[in-house]
């Protein structure tokens, strides 16, 4: 049989999830991965790849960055995992606190669905409200009914679980206002990401790569934000912001920072340790201390109590990611290579005259790439074809996640094989793109049917 | 500010867990733990005490057990988490499907409360049915609505989530009969664990002490689960058997093993990788492939997806803890630990003629100690004193999880302190109990109030 063959007997889906999944790589992928070490991922075959998938985007200084892994490695030559609270356990909670001074109290988890669905529970208890407004433009908050729910996949989710969750448009605060409007006293809060991926910038197509990005212009995007939080206010509704994808990428005060937005809690998973896995809920006292066993007399709320919550191996890692951060300015660098890749990619396709089928945008941090078929549609064969392409010159490029260990020489690497696979991506719009490609296309995540 | 008062400042509850705050501790209990190793965990300022805690069961081996954290630890060198599948994925479910041979398929993941939920959600798009019986004497499934609206701490949950909750007793097959009658064809699934704590064996009080306990009596326990397997299959239900507790405990096959007992579906947490965050569902594959992406054409069912599910070094940790299971037969040496303890302990209240008031019960491998006042009712009181008393004699006991560290010197250890907390336990008993206790008395986690 071969691994992926395996993978598929005995794992639902072939992988703990589903953006590692078959249908989500051309079949000239590494079907199964061995190890990572810094900007680079080994298959089971000793293949090496320069990756920009990076642990679905939770790795960003670099796959076993020794610093953080010793620190990791400290806290299970301490046991783990004790029978009370722990030092760790408290050092990484005051940590966190510091680096968000409007938030008072964390809850730690280990996936960002828990924190986001806690973020939730908290917004319904303090406002005695059952009803969720979320941003339709966001890909994924929780594998929580609340959430799947509203996607095509709501199979075996009952109707009265997603009856409450509402969904706004990104940079469109009428579609917000309507929902307040129709359900007056019932909206317990929003949640949304702060930023899309997809259109950084209404106003300002110039702006588009440099950092901070909205402090000095006044388009949609911050307006937006300022306009949710001032609704949320007027109508007694919790605003909630989730960094899972911005945090710990954007800034390490994550892009609330970068659009000067503080929010009443919020959410944060993806690279707070380098890929350990850690994810956080922080707030304001008088919402998370609901959770909490000191007032007397108060009613208790149940807020995600987990064996493994503070583990402590992955807050050792946390603790020393946001040192590493502080010492190398690490999102600076993100910054910087991302913008010369953004650059050097659409130079590329520019000197081969396709710049109109083949674009990488968004904000530098994290650069997106669209891929557009003959009749300049966004196509998933396409897609395909260059990430296949780029896969054949050792580019491991399902998205675009950038680390710290992505120095000069990746960068070199990186166009060069972009050079080889827009040449080829050039013949397959000038020819039939079947003949260009492997196996089968790419799908979408949430669709309804296999 | 003391610990305990940083911890609260920041963390709602002070901890992680409900069950590791100051709530469920006497007063002289370490606010703070630094470290564990072996049987053994040290607070911040280096005292030392024989743990019974450990990490909330989750430690099955002993703190840093070497031969563990050095597998956990190879991984962390191979980057933790990849962009795709990792071999250790693979080598981890591929193990865990080899134990349990009547179940296909496995999904990993960080906390029990994921997997039960998981396997609500399958059961619900197997059956197309929304209502579940779960089981009432057992204490904890999850921390998601379905079943923590179910307790009196249902704030912040929409009434509607918890509606389809249905509560049996256990060994009393008529009360989940009942919730079958009055639900024809809703019932999606029943949840239970394989035993209670409290009531091994309603038949067989000599069969208390002994393992297999109940493979070879007819007691109430093993007719009782097959009991209910008949009952779901007669009525379509999925049989689902949540091992949090009793999984790598009772056996390394489960408690299910020594009942002798299939279940459709089961879940797994506590014990698996020896304090390392992992937990699994596991199942048949005409369930489990629901959350599949091979099958064309079919409706998708979104099954617990997470970016951390598969991080590398708690699957290695797995991987290296059944190993040392197998080569040192770790679930017989806390059996017979377990057995000499329960003896050894309640030959102390003999001796001191208050075996009325506290006596040692349950399964060998997971000892209950129940605490009696003067009127013999079950007391916090008497058990916060009795708690307290053994931390001043170095033994942090706040229920009785056993490991393969606890060995002859722990056993001596904590029947010197036995004797010594016994001692002033049958004063009090004789006095006024206020007037031995340092501080306030431990409360039931599920209370409504504060």
């Amino acid at each position: 049989m071969s691994y992926s063959e395996r993978l598929h007997k005995v794992i639902p889906g072939g992988a703990h999830t589903y953006s590692r999944g078959d249908d989500q790589y051309p079949s000239n992928a590494p079907q199964i991965l061995e190890r990572g070490k810094g900007a680079y991922v080994w298959d089971a075959d000793g293949n090496k790849f320069l990756d920009y998938g990076l642990g679905l985007r939770s790795i960003t200084v670099g796959y076993d960055n020794e610093e953080i892994s010793d620190a990791a490695i400290a806290e299970i030559k301490k046991g783990i995992n004790l029978t009370r609270a722990s030092l760790t356990e408290l050092k990484a909670a005051e940590l966190m606190i510091s680096l968000f001074p409007w938030a008072d109290m964390v809850k730690f988890g280990k996936n960002g669905s828990t924190v986001t669905t806690a973020a939730i529970k908290l917004a319904r208890a303090y406002t005695g409200r059952k009803h969720v407004a979320l941003c339709a433009e966001h890909p994924f908050f929780t594998y929580d009914d609340w959430f799947i729910g509203t996607t095509p996949m709501d199979k075996g989710i009952p109707g009265e679980s997603k009856s409450f969750s509402h969904k706004f448009n990104y940079n469109n605060i009428e579609s917000l206002e309507k929902i307040f409007a129709e359900h007056p006293n019932e909206i317990s809060c929003v949640i949304l990401e702060p930023t899309t991926f997809h259109s950084p910038c209404a106003n300002d197509k110039d702006g588009f790569l440099n950092k901070p990005h909205c402090t000095n212009c006044n388009c949609g995007q911050k307006n937006f934000l300022h306009q949710v939080k001032d609704l949320c206010k007027k109508n007694g509704a919790v605003f909630i912001l989730d960094e899972m994808i911005t945090g710990f990428r954007f800034d390490l005060q994550g892009a609330m920072k970068l659009f000067d937005i503080e929010p009443d809690l919020a959410t944060f998973g993806k690279g707070m340790a380098n890929g350990f896995p850690l994810s956080a809920l922080i707030g304001k006292k008088e919402i998370m201390n609901l959770g909490g066993i000191l007032e007397e007399g108060a009613e208790r709320l149940f807020l995600i109590s987990t064996t493994h919550g503070s583990e402590m191996s992955s807050l050792g890692a946390f603790i020393k990611t946001v040192e590493v951060y502080q010492k190398e300015n690490v999102t600076q660098h993100i910054w910087d290579y991302g913008k010369k890749l953004i650059e050097g990619m659409n130079e590329i396709a520019a000197r081969l005259g396709i710049s109109e089928y083949f674009e990488v945008g968004g904000y530098a941090c994290s650069p997106v790439y669209f891929t557009r078929d003959k009749d300049k549609n966004i196509s998933l064969d396409f897609r395909t074809l260059f990430s296949q392409e780029m896969i054949k010159n050792g580019v491991l490029i399902p998205w675009v996640a950038l680390s710290y260990a992505h120095k000069e020489e990746e960068l070199v690497h990186t166009l060069h094989a972009t050079l080889k696979a827009l040449e080829v991506y050039k013949k397959a719009l000038n020819g039939n793109i079947g003949d260009y490609l492997v196996g089968k296309s790419i799908k979408p995540v949430f669709r309804k049917y296999n």
